[in-house]
């Protein structure tokens, strides 16, 4: 078979609609979404391209869930349930058959996992490399979205998971290597390839939140989003930041390489904020969720200073940083 | 100033969703769009990419709008109004500023006169050719949308505009020499680079169509699409096709040529069919709204032959066609 439009579509797109109607079985060139009464959609949009987000050699299936779970992440930012997603698939003529069937079957379990699906999508032949677009649609309770413009002084910030695996899985990937086992190898490479979007965790806590961000671009760079959105400032304990043992033996407790690791970004955990009271009611839920928390620091007055997050060392020493996180994909 | 995304985003990029709440001014990496009750969302998704559906040295500003343009003469076909619209920008880091300033200017100006606004989307930097991709929202009364599985035994075909201007527009474009006046010449470039949405029409006369899609793929594919969805099948006169007298001219009487122009698409104008007791309504409507209305055919019972559209000559011998379409653009 070759790589055609429409093969693709009816042999391998249609089977993600998942019989849901609103994709009208991908006959009408668009979805067909009804309104759900009492309820917003929070859209996100979110893109890789090859060479610059992801190889043409890596498991096609991990392309597909990385750039499903990206979107997902975004949406658990929100305390929005997923709904459907649209899918822009632009690819040369000369990717092959197995590319596409590895793609979209990685896409179908995601999907499946996830309880979301496609609803429609363009497929377009390119010269170069392949572009993936993904627009993603979910469901929140009607003025209940969770903004990053509602950090309070006095708010406790949070972070979920841990920080900064991502930055030494694509190290490892890259072909490092470090003082890990391959266990730790593997784990580490696997948070890189699969963020786990916290969906779970975000669906039941969100009423508590005041502000969150998904650490896409780096911690102190999405908390800074937080505080100018919110119009204040953070100070956040570096020594707070949950970091795995096999991560501080690569990069050493060296307050200098700690700043690469808070800054790195795709991480795809959470940064919120909490009014104090709340905390106990936080932690209970996340135990249930399965979804490690820490508190890593507290939402101060805006100073009205250009960089709002300030980051201490243990001995209360105030740590500059060259960078605050890695500007890439800008979404607009 | 260098081609950076979170600069393309803040100095051209914001201004664009006109300050709709919608947007959340772009700072929240998503978009919230409350349930507009009792309407449904119809979503399109088309994606266009340099060297195969434009080329660099276009004008900008027209692609912007034919980006748009394309995806509001689906909403056109679904008898949707335009609501908001997500934009991926795939670009090399190469592109100049001039080029995003005039792109966005021409999208400015477009999303202003089809009154829709842009409500979120993602700016990528790629390797090679730009890459763009746009999703659209618009919203129909519940239960209300035009598909294209609503055609019935005895409905008028009928199709808007002129058939074919695009095709000698490209022509135009590549390079060629016909009898043309430069008015003309003029003319059909414009149909080419600028398709006209039908939105006027289609907003006032949707509900006494049973079923219209719009012509991107061929006239002859995309009324197929009408009668596999819809079962039935058509027979459509050949010189009825309303078909202008510089195409004439320059393509002749001959019906090989003729089938060219009735099967290349990205007419974007709209093929539909309506029970024949709507007649005079239509005409009436489509006089007030400005827009060239002709009845081209009558849909059939089907005979569960492969190509479901039939086409006669004046003589009312049958004419076979070796292509019913291009195929390109597959969407989902």
């Amino acid at each position: 078979m070759s790589v055609d439009e429409f093969n693709i579509i009816n042999q391998y797109l249609k089977k993600l609609n998942f019989g849901n109607p609103e994709a009208l079985d991908f006959e009408d060139d668009a979805a067909l979404l009804p309104a759900k009464a009492g309820f917003d959609l929070v859209v996100t949009k979110d893109a890789i391209a090859e060479s610059v987000h992801f190889f043409k050699s890596d498991p096609p299936a991990d392309i597909a869930k990385k750039l499903l779970r990206v979107n997902l992440s975004d949406l658990a930012a929100k305390g929005a349930k997923p709904y459907c997603c649209f899918l822009m698939l632009a690819i040369p003529s000369s990717t092959s058959e197995s590319w596409i069937k590895d793609f979209t079957s990685g896409l179908h379990q995601d999907l499946s996992k996830y309880g979301c699906f496609l609803a429609g999508g363009d497929t377009i032949m390119v010269k170069d490399g392949i572009v993936l677009s993904m627009t993603m649609l979910g469901h929140v309770p009607h003025n209940k979205m969770i903004k990053r413009s509602g950090a309070k002084i006095g708010d406790d910030i949070y972070v979920t998971g841990t920080i900064g695996d991502s930055l030494l899985g694509l190290e490892i990937l890259k072909g490092g290597r470090f003082d890990l086992s391959l266990e730790e190898e593997n784990y580490f490479k696997e948070r890189y390839l699969l963020p786990e979007p916290r969906l779970d965790f975000s669906l039941k806590v969100s009423d508590l939140i005041n502000a969150a961000a998904d650490v896409s671009d780096g911690l102190i760079a999405d908390l800074s989003n937080i505080c100018n959105a919110s119009k204040v400032a953070a100070e956040l304990k570096v020594d707070l930041v949950p970091v795995l043992p096999g991560l501080m033996r690569v990069f050493g407790a060296d307050v200098a390489n700690l700043a690469d690791v808070i800054t790195h970004g795709d991480d795809y955990e959470l940064v919120f904020t909490a009014a104090s009271e709340h905390n106990k009611q936080i932690f209970a839920i996340a135990a249930v969720a399965g979804t490690k928390v820490t508190k890593i620091g507290k939402i101060v007055a805006s100073q009205g200073v250009v960089a709002p997050v300030s980051v201490f060392d243990q001995s209360g020493t105030k740590i500059t940083f060259n960078k605050t996180g890695f500007r890439h994909g800008g979404k607009s």
